[in-house]
């Protein structure tokens, strides 16, 4: 361990983990999509990993495909990766949760192929890379900063918990687990072990779920290495340029910001560099802050939450508005056509906020993380789950569509594998509380204060804001039951078997704190105020400025050209209208939002540049949530609308 | 010729050229300017090209520097460049202009080395091509598509007319005159002839100024060869290409739209691919139409020309939106922050504007060609002529600035050329009338009826309206005096000898034609009205809408951070407020714009998204013009400024 990392604090009162997959049942908005993506999506997912290569290069018992260089080969497809371990765990994952939504023996059968083939690749050591192993062998653990070598570990590691999990079967975890023990013994504080990590962060957070699953403390406290060591001089990975002969100046990047190890972590406040890596540092981060205790890692991980959510947040929960760098550049720096905001790093947000959750239920967490759910992340997902967008932005004037697949594939199995689990993220877990931090038609069977508990939730949350919730403990127990107040929400009531709750009195940390002794068929009614609101962006937001974003519940909406034609920069909006709700069946039956609005127009014919100002005329508008943009005919897209003054 | 030309057709009857660079001495706003390219910038670019190594590809004395691939050296300035001729041109031809402004015996002497150079140089076929002859010898005219190799004859072409203008000395035009014989002779419609052209136009204009320099037909005739035959089938370039042993298909640039040769000259109608190719040759196209008297090639034309002014041009006069293609994109495209508006496509609309207004005065050429020169152009060019814009959005959060070079450094002589000669683009001559297309404090010394006439201007434009002609004329005639009426001026007043001239009723085409036997010291007062004009763009340019350019006279202005304070998109202008005009110490006696305005301001901490709108508080504007930012402290820049609602 290195000089800046402090003993391990006392454990905090309250550690709250997420339900493992199995122990919620998900239904109402997220069931269909859950649905879809058993049905189709992970057949999709694992179609094109192969159809890619990918098990060309997994398996030795296929013909080697050696080095191909993306853009060399007269198509962009024919490449192979050093990610695509994780793509495939990645969608071993997806097809683990598809496979406990909806038993599948094709399907089942197909991934237990690939985990054979893995099983081949491993060596007598434990070691397991397909890249390292087949394309560049020799090369083992000697480019930490750019070839993602324990990333893909790490999302291996997470597809063989997810599939032990759902399966109950037992040979990839233990395959990956030899993997993490050699992992173990290669890297750590001891003489002749590496004191490296990995330039993209990914395993300490897979570590914690490995550790989780198998109860083996050993996987935690490599996890801890990895977070503890990030960052410390002399820099492991400038060390590691001089071994294989290159300058540490040579640097693409040219800063380590890039991979958030620009200094330990415990110094950091600012978020930088590369958003995926950035959340899941921060997820991993967490975790351990969790799992051990370790107060050290709050004030970074709050300083880094701030500044994150505070200043340079899409309102889509989306971040990192650059492409070359795939990440953050300068506050307030939120474009909107050409904002990058990859899927990616909106479904790495929801881990984090959901990690941030680990000490306590607090409303800063919960927010965004629904915020990034329903918006930044479920948009990379067709509503008929075969499309993806990689990146995402606010604004479009036609030409910005999913993709069938990419070159770099790692946003379709990463919000797969998210909205398969979305029931994992709606509750906390702690030894005498539940949190709901989301709200879901659902079926939850938890554990609290030694009792088993189930939770029914009927709802049709998010379009509409009444959640009824019954309490089915196997035997009366004390423990609180801890309910989100959304944020976004002016009013909220709430009523226990009937009784109304002076929510006021109960809300800590912006959630309703019941503690009594809860019995089988307790009731508790929630009716969150629901409003259209239109959100201003902060003045230094400079693109957004003289316009609102539209937002109901979670939902952020937008406008389609499908439904009010092109040129959505001449729409108006008034001040004064009002919005109604309407059940869209284009649309899965989303509400959508209509309202009387303005429109400038003018000829073909009329100047490009006038002194007068353009001619209005009144015109109706419908708004669409984002997350479905899209998914009908082809054309612009806008977050942000004008809006007259109201001055 | 191919099938597509029809025979030439009746001379027009007023054929106008500019005049020659000798013959219009530029003071009051230009003068300044050309003092300063003549005592700096001229030096220089010379310097600079030199630097870079162009004197080592030219002079075969020096060791030849071999090719140089560009960021593959370890420097990106460490380069060598097929293009670097036509650098050289426009830089010698920017030190011509220089020498006629200001004897510098130094520069000439430069100059004079260089052009021995290339006299060492040329083969004694003619040929002349340092790229060719010295970097990649035996490859002449095997990829007139992509290498320029035309291209860089034209702006030596140019430099040598020039040269030859200021200096009087025949060798630089003696040199390429030889080389454009010998290009007569390998390219043509001949039996054993090339029928191709150049992938980047340029070669066209220049021949015609080379044929007007020397009286030469043959020039001429050339130059509407590459007119006529470009885009006819068989496509050259495709020939070309498989005599290379190239696929056609396997082009970066997709479509030969890029090099506008897609289809043939007069049957194009949409301004598409890049905007200096662009530019370039429907200059060349309308020399053609005036020298030829060519109807034809009108109707394509004045079709290019309404698509680009009417749908697809920058309020500055910049055009070309993408950095991808440098160049055109779609109808109404007109991103702000992402502009790539290269000045030398401004620069070019100024050549095409003026070429435009060969066939007679027309405000709808003269208007833009001011604006363009004014604005889009003039901004390539730092205040003290040592630093240089490529790309000009319009714009910028603070990363925005001149080079002091660039490796692709066509931008800078290009913008220092244009002007050094500003003079020759103010008028027009014709058989019996003189055009005044801008007004400028000078005295040119024109030919029209016979005459020698001197019109002397005196003038405090662009910041003041007031124009005083006064016509000196060796001896008495009868001809037609033609002054633009600019058409962002609500109302020109106007005089002869202090007798009021219905304007009205003397406006052609936006010009004021005052036909009348003239006589030493009549005088012409102009006062065209100036007031401070906000420009809103057509609804379909989205970025543009809710906000205003400002534009007073010919200037379009901008707000800076050094003027406003940072977050420029905070600052909101009042609908009713009145501008005034002061002269800005700090940018040259400039008229700036100060008004009352008011700013949206919140804290550092206030939340990034809320559902109140900003409060606002009352803040002075101070606009500049646009060619002017970037020359004080570094910071944001904004020409669209928003606008509240007059409703």
């Amino acid at each position: 361990m290195n000089q800046h990392v402090p003993p391990v604090a006392a454990r905090p009162k309250a550690k709250f983990r997420p339900p493992a997959i199995q122990k919620v049942r998900v239904a109402g908005f997220f069931g269909p999509r859950i649905d879809t993506i058993a049905a189709t999506t992970a057949h999709t997912l694992l179609d094109r990993c192969i159809d890619a290569g990918m098990l060309d290069q997994v398996d030795p018992e296929r013909p080697n495909p050696g080095l191909k260089i993306p853009y060399q080969a007269g198509n962009d497809t024919v490449t192979t990766q050093m990610f695509w371990d994780s793509d495939f765990g990645k969608s071993i994952e997806t097809a683990a949760y598809a496979l406990f939504r909806k038993p599948d023996p094709a399907l089942e059968a197909r991934i237990d192929a690939v985990i054979e083939a893995y099983g081949r690749l491993q060596d007598a050591d434990g070691y397991l890379n397909s890249w390292y192993q087949r394309i560049e062998p020799g090369k083992r653990w000697t480019n930490l900063r750019d070839c993602h070598e324990l990333y893909d570990a790490g999302h291996l590691i997470e597809g063989a918990v997810a599939y032990y999990q759902a399966t109950g079967k037992r040979r990839f975890l233990d395959i990956l687990a030899r993997y993490a023990d050699h992992i173990a013994a290669v890297f750590g504080p001891k003489e002749g072990q590496k004191r490296g990590y990995c330039g993209h962060p990914e395993i300490e957070l897979a570590l914690i779920k490995l550790g989780r699953a198998t109860g083996v403390q050993r996987y935690l406290d490599l996890a801890r290495f990895f977070v503890d060591e990030r960052g410390a001089t002399p820099h492991f990975f400038d060390l590691e340029a001089q071994a294989r002969g290159s300058d540490p100046k040579d640097y693409h990047f040219g800063s380590h910001e890039y991979s958030q190890s620009h200094e330990t972590v415990r110094r950091q406040r600012q978020v930088v560099g590369h958003a995926v890596r950035a959340a899941y540092l921060y997820s991993g981060m967490a975790d351990v802050s969790t799992e051990f205790g370790d107060d050290s890692l709050r004030p970074a991980l709050e300083a880094l939450w701030a500044h994150l959510t505070e200043k340079n947040l899409y309102v889509t929960g989306g971040f990192g508005p650059s492409a070359h760098n795939e990440g953050l550049t300068f506050d307030y720096d939120l474009p909107n056509e050409t904002a990058y905001a990859e899927t990616c790093a909106a479904v790495a947000l929801v881990f984090w906020a959901n990690r941030m959750l680990g000490l306590g239920p607090d409303r800063r967490y919960g927010d965004v993380m629904e915020r990034a759910l329903y918006n930044g992340a479920l948009v990379g997902l067709s509503l008929d789950g075969t499309r993806f967008f990689y990146d995402n932005p606010l604004e479009s004037r036609g030409g910005h569509h999913r993709w069938t697949w990419h070159r770099c594939p790692c946003c379709p199995p990463n919000i797969a594998r998210l909205v398969a689990s979305v029931g994992t993220y709606a509750y906390g877990e702690a030894e005498d509380e539940i949190a709901v931090h989301l709200y879901c038609e659902s079926v939850a069977d938890l554990d609290a204060a030694g009792a088993k508990i189930r939770i029914r939730q009927e709802t049709r949350y998010p379009f509409e804001g009444r959640v009824v919730l019954t309490v089915e403990p196997d035997r009366e127990a004390d423990w609180t039951l801890s309910l989100r107040l959304p944020g976004w929400s002016p009013q909220v009531a709430a009523s226990v078997n009937g009784e109304p709750v002076d929510v006021a009195a109960h809300d800590r940390d912006g959630y309703l704190r019941l503690r009594r002794r809860w019995r089988a068929g307790d009731r508790v009614e929630l009716d969150i105020a629901m409003p259209v609101e239109r959100l201003h962006a902060h003045p230094r937001v400079g693109a957004n400025q003289g316009r609102v974003a539209l937002q109901r519940g979670p939902l952020v909406y937008c406008l389609e050209e499908a439904d009010n034609g092109a040129f959505l920069n001449a729409v108006v909006l008034k001040a004064g209208s009002r919005f109604r709700c309407e059940a869209a069946e284009d649309l899965g039956g989303a509400t959508v939002l209509v309202a009387d609005a303005a429109r400038e127009a003018a000829s073909d014919a009329a100047p490009l540049y006038a002194p007068e100002a353009p001619a209005r005329r009144d015109a109706p508008v419908r708004a669409v949530p984002y997350y479905a943009w899209d998914n009908r005919a082809e054309g612009e897209m806008l977050v942000w609308v004008r809006q007259e003054d109201a001055r």
